[in-house]
């Protein structure tokens, strides 16, 4: 296999099983000829399918005898888990055999599974999971974090987040000076928690050094998440995992709504013929499954973690974040960006986390 | 005025001004004989306003010469504003000329206010404001709380919660035994924060036992709020701002994707004709004016807090819910449950904080 990029795929991860998984990396291919894959679970099945989806010359197959069940926890799966598909798609990019690792499975299983496996980047002190979510802008998408990663979050980490998200705002929306909001429940100083005008304080005072390559907007509010107020959203995991499936569920609800409002009479349907490919359009701009993909910041390594529930569409969207990923060296260019922020922490005078700003 | 529900309005706050406000009032008016209204603010635009809409004979004004700002910090408007249209609105219902006290204004002010005029039911530790959720079941909504009453909430806060969203379902939404749920980011015990499985095991305690008017289904996520899993969503107030801004800054991108969908081209612009009544259908069902108000639970008097933004449709259902509130003695029976829920805490043997389920 003579691919520049190997993509390391578990394969047992997920809701729809390998088949989804096999058309979505078959679906990748036709569209990308620089990409591989190595492909990790049940290896009969798996021969079977990559060899029906034409994918044999470009795929390996590892098989691996055990799954990391979606419910399971990250402690038992990290005990339990040395052969499972997960744990051996991780390592093959610690081996350096694939450029970047790509699972449906379990999220707290694969993130604790990859810290230890791929250990933190240096200076990082908690990885976090960052996500492209929908947006009114130009680029249509802001980054936010930490989806879920870490439940609790202090200022030093909301700061690391603001640092290693405005990389991904650059590097995946090609925004240079990426504007950073603290999520919040008003955009006055003394709205919320006592930690979060903390963090806010060190971000002022982070973004007003010389050099600083993001701007701080200051609180955003929960309506700015698929706004153009800021590029990047930072929040705790628990507001973050809360606020991403608010939205799923709101978009679900209307999806529905709409759809219910279609087929109400048969006046409604005939209209829904010539609204058809209109409804497609906004589908499309609001498909979840077009961005499909929380990106693992901090680590020595590149995952990605796909939706549990997606297709075969929603897992090449996958494929094509983690192409993406590798073909800008995406993890060495974060990890280089918080290097350089602990740098700074531990340079005297400079202690972000203990100067107040003056805001 | 002799009419039965008399319904004391805070005619300045919100961001339309008072015209929206009596504008609304006109269109409850029109469908309901039963309502009165005391209405607080400037006089002299309220008398011009009121007998435009001819509702001088159902609407009594009182002069109140200062407003509380959309974004004074609550300490301040208790200390300046005791001569403002808010502060008067509540003093109507705490003389008993009014049933119910209605603002769009300042929600922590509106809150910090109502605990100082109406004060906190007995019993009742922590007030919340409840919403009621537009989702997919048959009663089309559930109630979710806290909506930003206070960002903390510890498990005793939250069990309040569930028996005050539990009453506000059975009275609002006609359901007997409210399945309740708590929000988090999982489904599993061990997901979440510490503070949450404390206030689980203090849940499924008090479903537990015999005679309990709800029954306690456990930890729901993000995407159950708008479904039909559980009736009432309990969370703390910072999580549930998050979330309602979420999700209306969800509901407001994909209504813009959907116009410029239908705005794309001459053929989809002539689809859209086709699809008017369709659209408007489904607009009817997720339209946020729909079902505008977040009720305060816990207090001596009933206060309905109106979208700062609402039009004057917007406003007329935030009437129409305190008319309902007070129809059905809505802050009363609230209260009443919580001071059951409070004898029951100081009865020996049954001190529900401190006693872990077995689950």
């Amino acid at each position: 296999m003579s691919r520049d990029f190997v993509i390391s795929i578990d394969a047992m991860g997920g809701d729809r099983g390998p088949a989804a998984i096999v058309d979505g990396m078959a679906r990748s291919a036709r569209k990308n000829n620089e990409i591989g894959f190595i492909v990790h679970g049940d290896a009969e099945k798996l021969e079977k399918l990559v060899r029906k989806r034409g994918l044999a010359d470009i795929c390996q197959i590892r098989n691996t005898p055990d799954v990391v069940a979606m419910d399971e926890k990250p402690s038992v799966a990290m005990r339990k888990g040395r052969d499972s598909s997960m744990w051996h798609t991780l390592q093959a990019v610690a081996t350096g055999e694939a450029r970047v690792a790509l699972s449906s499975g379990n999220t707290g299983a694969l993130m604790a599974m990859s810290m230890l496996v791929l250990r933190k980047a240096p200076g990082v002190d908690r990885p976090a999971i960052a996500v492209l979510w929908p947006a009114e802008k130009p680029q249509g998408f802001n980054v936010v974090l930490d989806m879920g990663a870490d439940v609790r979050a202090d200022p030093r980490n909301l700061l690391e987040y603001a640092v290693m998200g405005a990389e991904y705002a650059r590097l995946g929306l090609g925004i240079q000076q990426p504007r950073v909001g603290l999520l919040n429940v008003g955009t006055e100083k003394t709205k919320g928690r006592a930690q979060l005008a903390e963090a806010d304080d060190v971000l002022l005072e982070f973004a007003a050094r010389e050099g600083a390559d993001l701007t701080y907007r200051g609180y955003v509010e929960g309506n700015d998440i698929p706004g153009d107020k800021v590029d990047v959203v930072v929040t705790d995991g628990f507001t973050g995992n809360i606020a991403l499936k608010t939205a799923e569920g709101t978009a679900a609800f209307i999806r529905k709504a709409l759809k219910d409002a279609f087929a109400h009479s048969p006046l409604s349907r005939f209209g829904a013929l010539f609204a058809l490919t209109s409804l497609k359009r906004m589908q499309r701009r609001i498909d979840p499954r077009r961005v499909n993909g929380g990106v693992f910041l901090g680590l020595n390594g590149a995952v990605v973690k796909s939706h549990g529930g997606a297709d075969a569409t929603g897992f090449s969207s996958a494929i094509k974040l983690a192409f993406q990923m590798a073909k800008t060296d995406f993890s060495q260019r974060v990890a280089q960006q918080v290097a350089k922020l602990a740098a700074e922490r531990d340079t005297p005078g400079a202690e972000s986390g203990a100067v107040r700003g003056n805001a």
